[in-house]
């Protein structure tokens, strides 16, 4: 202790006194499971013994890290793709400006909307999906108590949505994919949650992911307006998550961006409800995560809401201009004639078909167990099967203070250095468990991890019955 | 209109019902003088007369929009260095991780600290200085009413200061820098904001500039001592924006970090004080803003409180890959006998030194105008000379409702094509006007700038006596 008494001074910022709605935050997906794989990791580099050779991370959608090749053209198009960026904008330099790729972006909705228009400054680029997912939940959040805002998300979801909404003090409300048929998004549900929540709630957004994340569900055309006559009945702001736009696998599906179902509507629809669509760099056949590339296009959005949005956005200057070059290079990809052409089909068919061969493989050695049952993955990065934990397992777990999932996740980590994440942290119906499994990993490892899978989940099975 | 009333239903979003915390952000740095160079700009492209060959922007400190030539080194090395992180880290793809960055990051501080020792794990990379600012600040806000979380930042200060505070409902403490020292920050007027803002908030931080942005000064190491222990008496998280730590030009100035003076004071400050430090790829000799680079360093911060910074750190992924490969290549630049060093640092020092030239030059010739006087530029990339508006013009412009700083830095774009941001965007005494302007132009340009202004304002002068 020193005179003035500060070596015990207190800290102006502990966990007593930090932000409460950061506490409230809970991000599973790189929760204690990924810690402890890190350890488990630096164990095995340092000799100690383990039941397995290698861990397994099977518990992200990093296509890269787990040895998906990354598409040549990006790689080797980017700089000189950079280059024609800066030029449009008159720079030298990766400066702040923007400019063409916006130009890029709608032509790309156009192509892939059929034709359907889109302006250039409905654009607005940002640094990753979730970049663009959180800002617009921040403008729409306001009111207190009984008229603070809620935004309805589905349950199993992604959860940047929770955390967002945590951080910002809205309030979450759940609408449940029914697992029974196929994750499908039922209206009598949407209607439900929504009416429940009118009673203690503004609720003013709807987000969608489709392609989903985790539950690997592809929307009909059908679903889509359903949801879109929805949003316009309840007067509810769209928001569609669509960074798997381009990973859909299952015969029979297809894509449907909620922008073209919204103009096929006609004017009633594409004139009036509010829509704010998401794509990414980081998903598809791209899988450049680390580029932090993104866009969202904005329809029907208040020319004053607008404003007010690029102003929030200039005050954190630009986002990444290598993750917009990215962008533009995704939206713009090689057309027939052009030298990288033959090479980006072949790179890009071989990684979405090897994709579509694994969504397959691991839905049918999932459904061989008998515990485990597991919907088509028909499209997106991710299965999300269902599993039974024998009644003792959940006693034992509960004991401990853990979700019963997370206790077999971490069990499984420990015997078989398999990374999961525990259906806990997207949210399921209460009483029923998951995990979510990427499918990323190479066809011969896939086949290994699925058998360790079965294996585990056989032996836990036992042990607990 | 159509059966069900929807071609009239009203907008979700609109500017009445946004979230007011966005309302509030204030951003002048890119406001309406920015819209109207754009649209001159544009103007002059399609031939219209103007009083003006081409518009010239000296309002943003984008050194290479400026013409600034980029360091060769940063290009043409980032790919390979960008592969050691790569190789690092495990993986073949710019994936989710960061790794080698943070000793790099770490040997650096210690190296310009001259031995102080830098633990990695007190070392957070971020999306830009700016992303490292924000997210501190929201960890402090906490409380409502007159427990709501106070913070202290400079007036002239960086608007992303304010405009973060705005967003996250805490309250702003104004402290006055003095422009007749100079710039100067003196720790009586830091204790009549703190005394007075106790009265209606929980002060909790202290942001300072150093080297100053707008206002170009460099702080003594005894000036930073003299803070660092008003921090200590007062319980004030420390926050030191070090961005511009490579810009100094001054005779007999030097940068000294806070981390540094902190430790040299001895334990009971070194062991007690909370402590953030913020750097950027943006400014310095790099001035590569595009790429979003960025680390903070966190002294003394409460373990707890990392654990749920790096909780909400991972919501949002990770900070761009290509930014942190700059980063890593600022803070790991070439050494005596690689292969890039000669040129890198012919590069550097003339980088710097017409920076420093054009610093000088730029408080000479503003001071030869009567009516506008400059401090000296003792560092970072801008001047922020005081400017006598007659009392004529102030009448005029508050009858067009817009701050007489405003008008004049207007009316100067309209008349000379010179685009600079009114000191009203940074905050300044009431009844001072400034304006700011970066020295970045190249030299030549520069002197033409200068001129333009000396007769602009020569001009007004007349015009409103
Ligand atoms: C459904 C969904 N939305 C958004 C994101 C975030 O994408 P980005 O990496 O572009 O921020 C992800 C990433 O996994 C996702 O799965
Ligand atoms: C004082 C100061 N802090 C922070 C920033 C933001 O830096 P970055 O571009 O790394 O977000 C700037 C940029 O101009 C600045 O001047």
């Amino acid at each position: 202790m020193t005179e003035n008494g500060m070596m015990s001074r207190a800290k102006v910022l502990t966990i007593d006194t930090i932000n409460p709605t950061v506490k409230k935050v809970e991000y599973a997906v790189r929760g204690p499971i990924v810690q402890r794989a890190v350890e488990l990791e630096r164990e095995l580099s340092q000799g100690m013994k383990k039941p397995f050779a290698e861990v397994i991370k099977a518990n992200i959608g990093d296509a890269h890290a787990m040895g998906q090749q990354p598409i040549t053209f990006f790689r080797q198009d980017a700089k000189s793709r950079a280059c024609r960026i800066l030029q449009s904008c008159g720079g030298h330099s990766m400066g702040l400006y923007e400019c063409d790729v916006f130009l890029d972006v709608a032509r790309y909705i156009e192509r892939r909307d059929g034709g359907v228009p889109c302006d250039p400054d409905d654009i607005y680029l940002t640094t990753g999906a979730s970049d663009g997912i959180v800002t617009m939940l921040k403008l729409l959040v306001c009111g207190e108590g009984a008229s603070r805002t809620g935004v309805m998300i589905s349950i199993p979801q992604y959860p940047l949505y929770s955390a967002a909404l945590a951080e910002l003090g809205a309030v979450q409300i759940n609408y449940y994919l029914n697992e029974e048929k196929c994750w499908s998004l039922d209206i009598p549900e949407l209607q439900r949650a929504l009416d429940e929540a009118r009673q203690y709630c503004n609720p003013r957004a709807l987000c969608i992911i489709n392609p989903g994340n985790p539950t690997g569900q592809v929307q009909s055309r059908k679903c889509i307006e359903d949801v879109i006559q929805f949003a316009a009945k309840e007067r509810l702001f769209l928001m569609a998550d669509e960074v798997y736009q381009d990973n859909v696998y299952a015969d029979g599906c297809q894509f449907h961006s909620f922008k073209k179902v919204l103009f096929e509507m006609g004017p009633e629809y594409s004139d009036t409800v509010e829509l704010a669509s998401f794509h990414s760099t980081s998903k598809c056949y791209m899988g450049e995560c680390g580029f932090r590339g993104g866009y969202m296009e904005l329809i029907n959005m208040d020319d004053e809401v607008k404003a007010q949005l690029t102003k929030l956005v200039s005050v954190r200057l630009c986002p990444p201009v290598p993750g917009q070059a990215l962008m533009d290079l995704v939206v713009n990809p090689p057309q027939p004639g052009e030298p990288s052409y033959d090479n980006f089909i072949k790179e890009r068919t071989a990684t979405l078909s090897a994709l579509a061969e694994k969504a397959k493989l691991t839905e049918q050695v999932l459904n061989t167990v008998q515990g485990i049952s597991c919907n088509p993955v028909q499209g997106a990065m991710y299965s999300f099967p269902r599993i039974t934990i024998p009644e003792k397992a959940v006693k034992e777990a509960t004991e401990k203070g853990q979700q019963p999932d997370m206790f077999y996740c971490m069990k499984m980590l420990e015997e078989t250095g398999i990374c999961l994440v525990p259906g806990s942290g997207f949210g399921q119906k209460d009483g029923t468990y998951h995990f979510r499994m990427t499918i990323l990993p190479p066809s011969d490892k896939l086949k290994i991890l699925l058998d360790k899978v079965k294996e585990f989940h056989q032996k836990f099975t036992q042990q607990y019955s």
